[in-house]
């Protein structure tokens, strides 16, 4: 929630003179987005996000991230793509950091989620699985089940500081979904952090998918669990089960899902629970009170997984 | 450097469904500004800032600020101006705070001076300060001489902290410009914080000034020694005279300055290098190191101070 990098006029002009895209009207600096700086740079032609990328991603794997909003941009998702300088480069350097432009994308991102918008998300999230198969780069999810372990004894010694039992239940969460997790499910490229704050709306309508920096290779049913848990919950802690029918069957309309991927689900959304979990758990145990990033509460991630653990069927998620 | 308070979607839309300038297209928190939150709105017609006030602000004194900017983006400075909804209202409520939607303005500002800039300067704040002439409410300055003692009085006690003899220093200069303080110079609106964050550039244009949260009624050449400490100095210390010599000129074209004007300016740049370094070492002192704002260094004002404690007359701010 800040900018991380300021880039003076001089660099910017540097930067901006590489690219076939008008003459500088603003440049903001974006208070949202804890990993990357991102700028909504202004010119006379068309607006665009700047964004440096800071030292959360890994520049080995920006070829992936920018490579596939390229991809999916050239066949028509609704989602940032990235732009050309002159040399033909998207991915230069700024400040001493990664850096790309990408075209700005029109919407606001919502924080109260009505059932309109787990209708719109849905049949959005199967274009962008269609759209992405035929990718062809690929990366492992190291925050799906093989990542889980390691991150769960990085906070072992002080998951008492956030409930007391906590460690305990994870513990059998973890041998529980290690050895039931699914081996076949059809796998495709994955946003794997499709929170709303990623969703934009044009009014009633759906108007894109940002931040793919999590993006890789895994279930694709398994982005649908972590949506789920993401858009599917109250701020009470109640499952809406009309929200997940709407995006569920909004999905099933663009990409159905086989009987195999259906009953998977519930066990997928444990897993997708768990991971956030264990990363908000890491994140809440390592980040000052006072810092800078506001912290999330992993506990609201700890009863998503109870609430999982309790349902018998993917029925209990409004599929007939 | 932050948003302060998020808007939640619903108290946007019921925000912006008092105003008639179209549908939202998109808002962002910018990440700039120390004392407010500001969200950079685009609606299908155009763009604005919408500005919630925090608590550095007063409310009572809300009518000058928004009145000023009326004023004077009436008279046809380039400033923003401030938004009535279909009410007639400016200034309402949002999240709590009280908040007001003004015109974007194009432009960046630039970290680094040039010559130009400086050259470019003088005039609009001459102009500036003719359009504000006529404004018919006042406000006193009071972080103008008679703030000083108490300022002083607060960070007395740790100036140690920051420089040995800083105390013993400041008390020196505050006793002689307690004593001779101007008191007959022609007084009018000035903007007080007239630094190059607050003033927008398009190409090499000034396109316009923002930021009017510590105008005031001042004498007006106390602006211009405020802009002498913010925009002459090179970053080594060093003092730019050609750069003073053509904000000064520039301004002189448009406002002509009275010799008594003219004779006070190294005093008056003295009192304006003192106010600021007391408020920077009250921020200093006050700030927990690793917060969210950046402190500024008040040792820069130190030597500012120092520098104009030199000078013999205003020829050598490069006026002939």
């Amino acid at each position: 929630m800040a900018v991380y990098t300021e880039v003076s006029d001089d660099e910017l002009d540097e930067f901006v003179a590489q690219y076939d895209i008008g003459a500088v009207v603003s440049c903001k600096g974006i208070a949202e987005g804890v990993e990357n700086t991102n700028y909504l740079l202004q010119t006379d032609r068309d607006s665009f996000i700047l964004t440096l990328y800071e030292r959360r991603v890994n520049p080995a794997e920006l070829p992936f991230f920018i490579g596939l909003m390229e991809h999916l941009a050239a066949r028509g998702l609704a989602c940032p793509s990235p732009i050309q300088g002159r040399d033909g480069a998207i991915l230069r350097s700024l400040c001493g950091r990664p850096a790309a432009l990408v075209s700005f994308l029109k919407g606001v991102w919502h924080r109260r989620i009505s059932l309109n918008h787990c209708a719109e998300l849905g049949p959005a999230m199967a274009e962008m699985h269609l759209k992405g198969a035929d990718f062809p780069l690929t990366r492992r999810n190291n925050l799906s089940v093989e990542g889980w372990r390691g991150l769960f004894e990085a906070i072992r010694p002080r998951a008492g500081e956030i409930k007391e039992d906590l460690a305990e239940r994870i513990a059998a969460e973890l041998d529980f979904l290690e050895a039931n997790w699914p081996k076949t499910l059809p796998v495709g490229l994955i946003h794997a952090d499709l929170f709303p704050d990623n969703v934009f709306f044009l009014g009633d309508r759906l108007s894109g998918l940002i931040d793919f920096y999590f993006a890789c290779t895994d279930f694709m049913a398994y982005d649908i669990a972590i949506c789920l848990n993401a858009w599917c919950f109250e701020a009470d802690g109640a499952f809406n089960a009309t929200k997940a029918r709407l995006m569920l069957n909004g999905y099933r309309r663009v990409r159905p899902l086989s009987a195999e991927e259906l009953d998977a689900l519930p066990l997928l959304a444990r897993g997708a629970a768990l991971r956030f979990l264990l990363t908000r758990s890491y994140d809440w145990l390592n980040t000052p009170a006072g810092a800078f990033v506001k912290r999330k509460d992993p506990m609201e991630y700890y009863r998503k997984l109870v609430f999982h653990q309790g349902v018998g069927g993917p029925g209990e998620y409004g599929i007939e």
